[in-house]
C-alpha cells in the first residue's frame, strides 16, 4: 500500500494533535484550520489531564480538548484510513505515548528530540530528504521525527547551495525567539518588556536570564566536557543524519534575543565546488520553501519580523566571505547569508504537516 | 617632551569633549566625572550652535554647552599644558573641526571613522597596540583614532589568543544594541516596544526596519560590490591595521538587536598554533580589559545587561570548534566564545579616555 494517498476516501483522516494547547500544538490547529483540509481532516486536540474539557480555537469555532491517556489512540473504525498523530510534546511524554499511538495504528510524527536520532527513525524535512519517506523495498515509516527547529531552519536555507555545489563545512550563529521555549516564554518576554519601560527590574522566570532587551547563550542544558548546549548538539546531529554526511563539519552557537517569534541565523558555509555570486544566487531560484529577500540597493533583507506567519524561509545578504579571495575565474568557495524562519511554522508545526502531506498521510 | 607625564604640572589639563550631548560624549563626561581626575583635568563641552548655552550634567552640577566652531580650540595659557581634544561627532564634523583643533594646540582623540585608516593616524585599543602611541623616532602623534566599536570589542577580547597562539582567521556575527546609532536610537527602541505591547504598529524613523522585538542586518550603508555594510567593512579594515596583520582573514556579519547598550559577538577563531581548552583559558588569566565569565554548570556566561555600563569585555563560552577534531596531543586550532562590550564605554567613550590616559595626557 506504499504511495497509496491513503487519504483519498470518502471518509476524512483523523489527525490527532497532541500538545494541542502549546505553542507548537496551537500553530497545528491555525495551519489544519485552512479550507483546504476541511472536508478530509477530521482534526483531534488532546493535551494533558489538566486541559481537558476545555475549549480550544479552531477554525471558526472551538474544539474540546480531549486528555492525552495510553488509550487515547481507539483504532480508527473499520472503514476509515490510518489516523495521524502529530505529537507537539516534549521527550518524555513523546517517549511515553508515542508506543500507544503506533499500536493503535496510528502513523506518528514527532516534534520532540526523543527519537530524532534513533537510526530506525527518519528525520525528515520534506523540501531535503522527502525520500526517505518513501524507501524501496520497505514498509512506509510509521514513526517519523520534525527535527529541531534551528535544525530544519539552517537545512532549507542551505539545501540549494548543497545541491548545487555541495557543502563543506558551516558556521552558523543564531538569534532565537523566545516561541522556542513555549508561550510562557513568549507572555515572560512582554512582561518584562514592560517592567523595564516602566523603570522596574525584569523578573526571570522561564529563561535564567532576562530576556527582554538581552541577549544570551542558549537555554538548553550545557554540557560540561564540550561546552556545548543542547540546541548546538542537536543542529549537529540532525544536520549530520538529515543531509546523510556523518563529516559535515559544523560550528553552532545559540542565542536567544528578544523576539517573539522566527530565528535568524547568521551562516558562513564553506562549499566543495566554487562558484560565482551569480551562481549562488542562481541557485536559489525555485528553491523550495524558500523566499529570497536580498535588496541591496535598499538594505532590504529578511527579518524575524517578515518571516513570522510565513511559511517559506527567508533568505538574503547573500556575499562571498571577504576573508577568502577568488579563483582566477572569480569564483569563491566560501559564502555568507543571512536565513530567518517561523520557529513555530517550518521550525514545528508546519514541517510536521508537511511530512504527513509529503507521506500521502493528508491532502498536499 | 615624549613620554613626559604632561598632566603633571599645577595647572589641570583642559579636555574638551566635543559633540558632548550625544551618546557618546555624555558617557566620556561621566567617565571623566570621576574624582580621580577631579583636581587634574578641566572638562569643557562643546556642541553644534543648536544645544549652545544649555546645561548638561557633570559630577555633581552641570556644565554650560559651548558651541563648537573653528575658533573653539583657543590655544591655553603659556602656563597650561596642552589641551586634550575627545571628538564624539560624526565623520563629516570631525574632518571639519580636528585640524582647528590641532593648530590651536591641542591632541586630538577622534570617534569617527573620518582617520581611521590614514596610514598617518594611529588606530589605538590601549590594551592591544598602545606601543604605537609611544614611536621611538618621532614625535608622539597628536591626532589618534578611535575605532569602530565593534573592532575594539572584538580586538580586546581575542588579544590573548593573539598574543598566546597567533591568529589566522576570525568568523564573528554580531549582536548590535541601538546605542550604536545614538541616544534616538535608543528613544525609539523604548518608543517601538511600548507601542508593540500596546497593540499597536512600530513606526521606524531612525532605522530603516522596526527594531522593537526584532532583529535586521545593520543599518550602516551596504557596498553593493561586496555585499557588505560598512560596520563589517570597518572590523575587516581597522581590525587588520590594529594587529597589524594585512592578510588577517575575518568573516564579519553585523546585525542589530533589540539590546539599549553593550554589544554581543558570537566568534569563531583559528589559530595560527594549536592549544588545548586549558591553555586557552590561561590565556586569559590577567587579560588586560577582560573578564571571564564562563560557568558551564551554571549555564552563566556573558550577556549585554552584565556588560552595560562595565569597563571590561566580558568573555565566555570558551570551547573547541565541534567541527574540527584535535589533534593527537588533545589540542585544536580552532574555538569559539561569546564576547559583549559596552559599546558606548570600550567600544567608544572609555577607550578614547584610555588613549589619552595611555598617552600620559591625562592621570591613569
Amino acid at each position: 500500500m506504499i504511495f497509496d494517498p491513503q487519504w483519498n476516501t470518502d471518509a476524512p483522516v483523523r489527525v490527532d494533535i497532541v500538545g494541542a494547547t502549546g505553542a507548537v500544538g496551537r500553530e497545528a490547529l491555525e495551519i489544519l484550520a485552512h479550507p483546504r483540509f476541511r472536508s478530509r481532516v477530521r482534526v483531534r486536540a488532546l493535551a494533558s489531564e489538566r486541559s481537558a474539557g476545555s475549549a480550544i480555537p479552531f477554525a471558526e469555532g472551538s474544539l474540546t480538548v480531549h486528555p492525552l491517556r495510553e488509550d487515547s489512540f481507539d483504532p480508527p473504525a473499520p472503514n476509515e484510513p490510518p489516523p495521524v498523530a502529530i505529537f507537539a510534546t516534549d521527550a518524555d511524554v513523546s517517549r511515553r505515548f508515542a508506543g500507544h499511538a503506533l499500536r493503535a495504528g496510528a502513523t506518528v510524527i514527532d516534534n520532540s528530540s526523543a527519537f530524532r536520532l534513533d537510526p530506525d527513525v527518519p528525520l525528515v524535512v520534506p523540501e531535503v530528504n522527502a525520500d526517505r519517506l518513501r524507501p524501496r523495498n520497505a514498509a512506509q515509516p510509521r514513526l517519523i521525527a520534525n527535527p529541531n527547529c534551528s535544525a530544519a531552519i539552517l537545512l532549507v536555507a542551505l539545501d540549494a547551495l548543497r545541491r548545487a555545489f555541495g557543502i563543506r563545512s558551516v558556521v552558523v550563529a543564531t538569534y532565537q525567539a523566545v516561541s522556542g521555549a513555549g508561550i510562557a516564554a513568549m507572555d515572560e518576554l512582554v512582561l518584562q518588556a514592560r517592567q523595564v519601560i516602566d523603570g522596574n527590574a525584569p523578573q526571570p522566570r522561564v529563561f535564567h536570564e532576562p530576556c527582554a532587551f538581552n541577549v544570551f547563550s542558549h537555554d538548553s542544558a550545557m554540557c560540561a566536557d564540550s561546552g556545548l548546549n543542547g540546541e548546538e548538539k542537536k543542529i549537529i546531529a540532525e544536520a549530520r543524519k538529515i543531509w546523510d554526511d556523518p563529516a559535515l563539519g559544523i560550528t553552532p552557537t545559540c542565542v536567544r534575543v528578544p523576539v517573539l517569534r522566527a530565528h535568524t541565523q547568521a551562516v558562513t558555509v564553506r562549499l566543495h565546488h566554487p562558484a560565482t555570486i551569480d551562481q549562488v544566487q542562481n541557485a536559489y531560484q525555485n528553491a523550495p520553501g524558500v523566499s529570497l529577500i536580498d535588496d541591496r540597493l535598499a538594505n532590504r533583507f529578511p527579518t524575524p519580523l517578515k518571516a513570522a506567519h510565513q511559511d517559506d524561509v527567508l533568505v538574503g545578504r547573500l556575499r562571498p566571505d571577504p576573508a577568502k579571495p577568488p579563483d582566477e575565474h572569480g569564483r569563491h568557495t566560501s559564502f555568507c547569508l543571512l536565513a530567518c524562519g517561523d520557529q513555530l511554522r517550518k521550525g514545528a508545526a508546519l514541517n510536521a504537516i508537511q511530512i504527513a502531506q509529503a507521506a500521502n498521510l493528508i491532502p498536499a
